[in-house]
């Protein structure tokens, strides 16, 4: 169970209520899920806020990216009832990392993410993926995770 | 009909030869409709250049981008014939707003884009979105917005 | 045969053995394979690092377009075991070009991707696109580009 492995992972379901964002965290389509970008949020607290490479570490985003990609397994779980063995397959993923001037380490940035998702669902977790340094992102976060998933 | 809806919304198409252009507008796979790139033209005019936070307002935004939310409709409706019915659900949205350095409203920008699909098409507009600040973007333009729609 | 077409236009595949990324380079999901982001890299090399309009030539940058869709097409053509008439239609590409502050010509660099594709696949490779600039991209490259690519 997702709440099981985020209890051993340290990780806090972001806050559910948003009846004021005019769009959904995730959407079914036939078999395909499509999850909208994650920010590394926990609870109610938002945990990397800034430039990586300048102000945000390359570690402390690493972990943001992690907690991105917990947070796309959480609204994931919700639209599955809780049953994330109906999960076949991740088949992309997108890590968007606000990047200061100079700063190129975006794949290490994104492993973050990826290994998170092959650590909880093995070679389902296993994705396509794009790395990619932003200008800015929403609340200045210094990560954002996109997903595309197929289920059953 | 979307040129009633248009009308109303005081939108003007964008100009539509571009024989010049080596892709789409949209492509159809099955019943996904992938959507171009669209940018903030209303006919032969671009109505938004520059950066968001420097030169382009939080406000100017926003209509830019519900306008590129309005060329993504014209395009459907092309596609589906004049027959805005036969979308079931837009899937994803992406919007690109090309940010001043320090401008974070990446999201209150994008709601101009998903703000409209929800008052156009009601609940088969509510998507699942990623919002991202840019670096540059074609031509220049503030905002750029993407989809991927359900059809029949 | 991609491999006499590659060899005509002077390219050599990308180095294979990636058994340390934590991430696949595409993923097929029923007819659909979504194709990781391509970087422009030629054998062992990148052809390719820095920011377009300050290092890097509009006119590099689109030969490093070129090369990093003839990538997505050598990543296609092995999920394919060698059968590229198996490639139904191109449905989105995505170019994210590493801009210079001040650099707008991103539509024409994304352009050296398209024109590969329709070269290679004539009308196959019509595709709806989004051209982006981006603050940074993976080891400083200045080009990456990633595909959904419809397959039977």
């Amino acid at each position: 169970m997702l709440s099981q492995i985020f209890h051993e992972l340290g990780f806090t379901p972001p806050q559910v209520v948003r009846a004021d964002l005019p769009f959904e965290p995730c959407v079914r389509i036939g078999d395909i899920v499509y999850i909208s970008g994650q920010i590394p949020e926990r609870g109610e607290e938002i945990t990397a806020i800034g430039k990586v490479g300048d102000g945000v570490s390359l570690d402390e985003a690493r972990k943001a990216a992690e907690l991105c990609a917990a947070n796309v397994l959480f609204w994931l779980d919700r639209e599955l009832q809780g049953d994330l063995d109906r999960i076949v397959r991740v088949a992309k993923l997108t890590v968007y990392v606000n990047a200061a001037p100079g700063f190129n380490q975006i794949s290490q940035v994104g492993n973050g993410a990826s290994e998170l998702l092959l650590r909880i669902l093995g070679s389902r977790g296993e994705h396509a993926r794009s790395a990619l340094g932003m200008a800015a992102l929403p609340l200045g976060v210094a990560v954002e995770v996109d997903a595309i998933v197929h289920v059953r």
